[in-house]
């Protein structure tokens, strides 16, 4: 069988982090499967084949695209950011894992990309500069007093918190009960890096601190990342301030 | 002042995931500086001056390339991944904040890329696939109780973990204490995925359990992705094994 299947991410934004690796996998595909905003970001190719469906359709996106690679075809299933980060790569092994045995022999390939929270974090310093966690604050897929839970390890542990999928219009309230939870743990002086559409023409980033962070604007292409009792802002007359933890711990929270 | 400054995400490996906007950078830049095995990855440029440097010298480095921006030159630092996880980025800002005025006057940009566990993760399946921190094992900046407090937090709240830096010669015996750590909140039968030197030439990918993760070769090229109680392994006939972990939380730890 000579049909293979590639998991690709386009990198956040629009070409600027598109990888070598994942261009000549976009190249040799035959047909594209994926989220339409992404599928959007692909400059068509004649002869290759166009799947476009709606977000949180993954499972039947990515049994469709494995059986259309399981009839001989090069497919590939395109994710913005990274594919294994709250996106297509899960879904893909989970249709393998429950899906006819053929699919098992497929050659398989995940390709890497920049995801969000690397790149907000690029556009601002080096808020990430300690240890850290990604969690996304979707419920639907796990039960909201786990996401407490989380958000209370991570914070009193002293992690930097990447925030993905922080609201929609399906999860109105989770954000603010999420930045009222950090705020039993850490300072209201706490920065906090709101970054929408990050390497795209309307991209945005804004510093706030956690005594503030819910009531500033936050939608699905918004990424959070929320600091520790250490994180630091370095104002710069002319210039966008500067936002990082600094890569020794020098207090530790209680 | 024209001098600017560019922190540059490599990404990991060789060239696969070099992003454009990386290799734009690095095309105009007229220095740079850079641990020096990440400097021999960059082919040489007439005209363009490198300054290659020791592991472990990031502050020394930082200053010395600040510096060289400050006087008029483009100036890039490379970072192997990405620079804003556990590389040069967080040392640039540190150097910006303790230096003098001028360097906040400075042009600084930073460029993100695919970090290592990005990587590993891609070549293996989804580990990454819910809710994960990054935790670097290196105790030079932080004291070991605090990293055992961020492996008893990660786990016992279900984060899957990535870990950066997980042994060296000066550093012998962390890895296996952590490791121990670690089974006091996971099953033996937790996967354990060690990625060395993804991307590159002498690329090994290994899965294991966190029963018998200590026994396994790591060293400072090394990757290692500790699962959640929730990873899974698929079998493959022919071909290596799928990691993956869920995108639902169908169990939580207590």
């Amino acid at each position: 069988m000579s049909g293979r299947l590639a998991v690709i991410g386009l990198g956040a934004g629009d070409t600027g982090w598109l990888t070598p690796e994942a261009q000549a996998a976009l190249s040799e595909a035959d047909a594209l499967y994926g989220y339409a905003g992404y599928l959007d970001r692909v400059p068509p190719r004649p002869g290759q084949s166009r799947h476009p469906s709606d977000n949180r359709e993954e499972g039947t996106r990515s049994a469709a695209a494995l059986g259309h690679a399981a009839q001989g075809a090069k497919v590939a299933v395109v994710s913005g950011g990274d594919p294994g980060v709250f996106a297509m790569a899960a879904a893909i092994c989970e249709e393998i894992e429950a899906g006819p045995d053929a699919w098992r022999t497929l050659n398989v390939t995940f390709i890497p990309g920049v995801t969000a929270m690397l790149a907000v974090a690029a556009k601002i310093g080096a808020p990430l500069g300690h240890d850290f966690c990604a969690l996304s604050l979707s419920d639907n897929l796990k039960p909201w007093d786990l996401v407490e839970r989380r958000l209370d390890a991570a914070a009193s542990a002293g992690f930097v918190i990447a925030l993905y999928n922080p609201i929609s219009r399906a999860r109105p309230w989770q954000f603010g009960n999420a930045i009222e939870r950090l705020r039993r743990h850490l300072p209201p002086a706490t920065p906090v890096v709101f970054g929408r559409a990050v390497g795209r023409m309307d991209e945005r980033v804004n510093v706030t601190t956690l005594a503030d962070a819910d009531t500033a604007p936050a939608d699905m292409a918004t990424l959070v990342i929320v600091g520790t009792r250490e994180t630091r802002v370095i104002a710069r007359s002319g210039q966008s301030p500067l936002v990082y933890t600094p890569r020794a711990a020098v207090e530790v929270s209680a």
